[in-house]
């Protein structure tokens, strides 16, 4: 704890005392409120959380689960974590898949031969060459023995909508099963359209899934266009041959790490308010939007807190976790190692650097309600519904789980691509994020339940 | 000429011999303009042009100058054509460049080792393997000794302007005279940041030029990502060191074909409304916006004129031009071949299939005026400046050249990528095109001079 923060906290306690057990701020007043405009106005002025996803983005890199990059991006975290002078920055192993990508190629050899963009799926076992025609599928209903032997498309679109989260949730789940549904039905490899709300040849990878008892198929993601145009193809009578290769392969685990750093509560201090965003990222592209944005927030809101002139009553603990993307196992380590600690609440930022608009919560309606109350100052609604991957194993367990949901149309574009790259990211719309993130853990650090 | 229109030509001749030389149209009404709504109804309802496109996009696919593509085009518009009933259906042979692009890599050394999607530029050397660090520049006056034996990399953002035309034509510069200027003070390659509205990680090829006299550089497009990205890193003092392989090739010229299509007048014959685009596309994507919209715009209109009860008092002629990309070869053949004729108007498409905004026009000020007067009940302002590159050989030699404007935001997004595809076309947009072309070339085929 910083001598001035020490000096505030002992204020504190003393007025609170004078006080009895009574929040020292006015009826009505949201406690901790009154250092809001501090706080945001602090937020939107430090160039801090862009500097610091410039380096993450542009000098570190991709950042999968295994690769050295994601361990370099760990050094970095807790380095950067402890030069805000934290009390307290630690690390703590997490097993973790290592799954790697390969030489990918995807040939159509009928009716045209060329070489088609393909990003294979996260998971996905290699081939040295599968080739064979192609069965276009809009649906899971439409599988069958027809697919014996085939290369199954499944060209189902991501629907437009707002959020975009909701179109994503909706057609991902053809990326994490449809390759085992389709071997299930005899594929020799499965194609998947990419999720994306706008495409240039873009190719979105993402993990999937294989069912116990099937054997598994490569999986790859291709372009909108190519899924569209070789479903027109199909849809005139025309047959398409493809022929896939991938040099995928995945290895024994290795040891990643979650990172931590607090700043102690001065007057709840077991009781723990969590903010975090996950390190690792696919392999392609720079991690910009997905999650690099988010890890550079939860960072920010660190500093911002430690150049506060009092404390946080509870403690805020930052968690930035590894692997989210393809596996959970950092935050899945997390609850299995904390879950027993009091957390009040587990905030997350993992949609990427869009103005912000609401936040999406789940939890006991009583915390629901205490969330409303609090998070009102802020300015943003809380919808019910979800919250964030890396937390979600602590709301699993009752704990009150809250994401930041901002504008996510530009963000389901670059998400999981080559162009998840830093000049996506509007600093402005960056620090807004900071901002409220900021915001709402403050407040949710301070305001009594 | 078919039967019906034959029947109206003799009555419409009838008609003007009573009236003595005065059009028969009502004094303040355009002539013509009687069957501009019958026309402009059945281009908006008639799916012909998109069909057309379909075809042509999805199962001819990219057409360079010297590609079998190409000249798989030019017998399917041939046949399109003459599969209309239209009397005079021909081709004209034109010498092409015959440029090929090869395998391409550009690996990035240091400070990571990365491949870099690329674009070699169009009419570039090859190299068997250039490795330099690279001086990022933003103009050529920062052009200078530094870039002795170094990979110059154009930065130039296309500036974002409305239309984006303008935008492009700013940037385009660095592209075509880049490579040269370059190599006139030591520069090893030349790499230009793609010219683009959006990206996605998208390269965007285009033509460059080599200067007399300057040894001819290997010259490519990385995406704006990518230049954004090495220009961050340069900026910070990193070295970025590349490795830029290419295998493009300059063959002997070969034979491609401008075709043509005419109906022919019925009162003023030898003066000519012509009405083109053009057929070829850059060797990457499938030519959708660029330009195969203008192309069907064109033949679909053909088909409309056909349809009308009477025949245009001036000949129509559609030219569908070969090499407009990396050569203009058409638009200086048929020139060279028909600059003799007397051309009315030279009305162009050729900024593909967004909804039409205006018209660009070049010519003496009374054939503007002319063109101002007629155009009215289209709809749509004429703008001065430009008109089309296949038309500007006519246009040089005092033509009056027309062209179409749409909204062109998304042109520019997929112009000269692999995402120039079918999807990027709203079928409806480009029969407003369609609508809007077919009109203005009636009108200009009907109102006297």
């Amino acid at each position: 704890m910083p001598s001035s923060h020490l000096r505030a906290c002992v204020a504190l306690l003393a007025l609170v005392a004078v006080a009895g057990l009574a929040p020292a701020a006015p009826p009505e007043e949201v406690p901790g409120a009154d250092l809001l405009p501090t706080l945001q106005a602090a937020a939107r002025s430090d160039p801090f959380a862009f500097q610091l996803l410039a380096h993450l983005v542009d000098e570190i890199g991709p950042r999968l689960a295994g690769s050295p990059e994601l361990e370099r991006a760990v050094g970095w975290a807790e380095e950067t974590f402890k030069g805000l002078g934290l009390e307290r920055v630690w690390r703590e192993e997490v097993l973790v898949p290592h799954w790697q990508r390969g030489v990918e190629r995807l040939e159509m050899l009928a009716p045209e031969h060329r070489q088609l963009p393909l990003l294979g799926l996260g998971g996905s076992v290699g081939t040295a060459g599968v080739e064979a025609p192609v069965v276009v599928v809009r649906s899971f209903a439409e599988l069958g023995p027809a697919v014996q032997g085939k290369i199954v498309l499944f060209n189902v679109p991501m629907e437009r909508t707002r959020p975009a989260l909701r179109g994503y949730g909706e057609a991902a789940r053809y990326r994490s099963e449809g390759p085992s549904r389709a071997a299930a039905c005899g594929a020799v490899a499965a194609l998947v359209r990419s999720l994306a709300t706008t495409s240039l040849a873009t190719p979105h990878t993402g993990g999937t899934r294989y069912a116990e008892g099937v054997p598994p198929i490569p999986a790859a993601a291709i372009t909108v266009e190519d899924a569209e145009w070789i479903a027109r193809l199909v849809a005139r009578g025309v047959t398409v041959r493809l022929r896939l290769e991938m040099g995928a392969r995945t290895l024994p685990e290795v040891t990643s790490h979650n990172v931590l750093a607090e700043i102690r509560g001065c007057e709840w201090p077991e009781e723990i308010v969590l903010v975090g965003g996950h390190l690792d990222s696919w392999d392609v592209g720079r991690g910009a939007q997905d999650n690099g944005a988010g890890v550079v927030q939860v960072m920010a809101a660190m500093k911002l807190f430690r150049a506060l002139p009092r404390p946080p009553r509870r403690t805020i603990r930052a968690v930035l976790f590894t692997n989210e993307e393809n596996g959970l196992r950092g935050g899945k380590d997390y609850a299995a190692r904390h879950g027993s600690e009091l957390h009040v609440a587990a905030i997350e930022t993992d949609l990427g650097a869009g103005r912000p608009l609401a936040w999406a919560a789940e939890g006991q309606p009583e915390a629901l309600a205490w969330l409303r109350r609090i998070a009102a100052p802020v300015g943003l609604p809380v919808q019910e519904g979800g919250s964030g991957a890396d937390t979600s194993p602590l709301a699993a367990a009752g704990v009150l789980g809250v994401g930041l949901r901002p504008e996510d149309e530009q963000y389901f574009a670059v998400h999981h691509t080559h162009a998840d790259t830093l000049d996506k990211i509007d600093p402005a719309a960056l620090a807004e994020g900071t901002a409220a993130v900021a915001g709402l853990v403050w407040l949710a650090a301070n305001a009594p339940r």
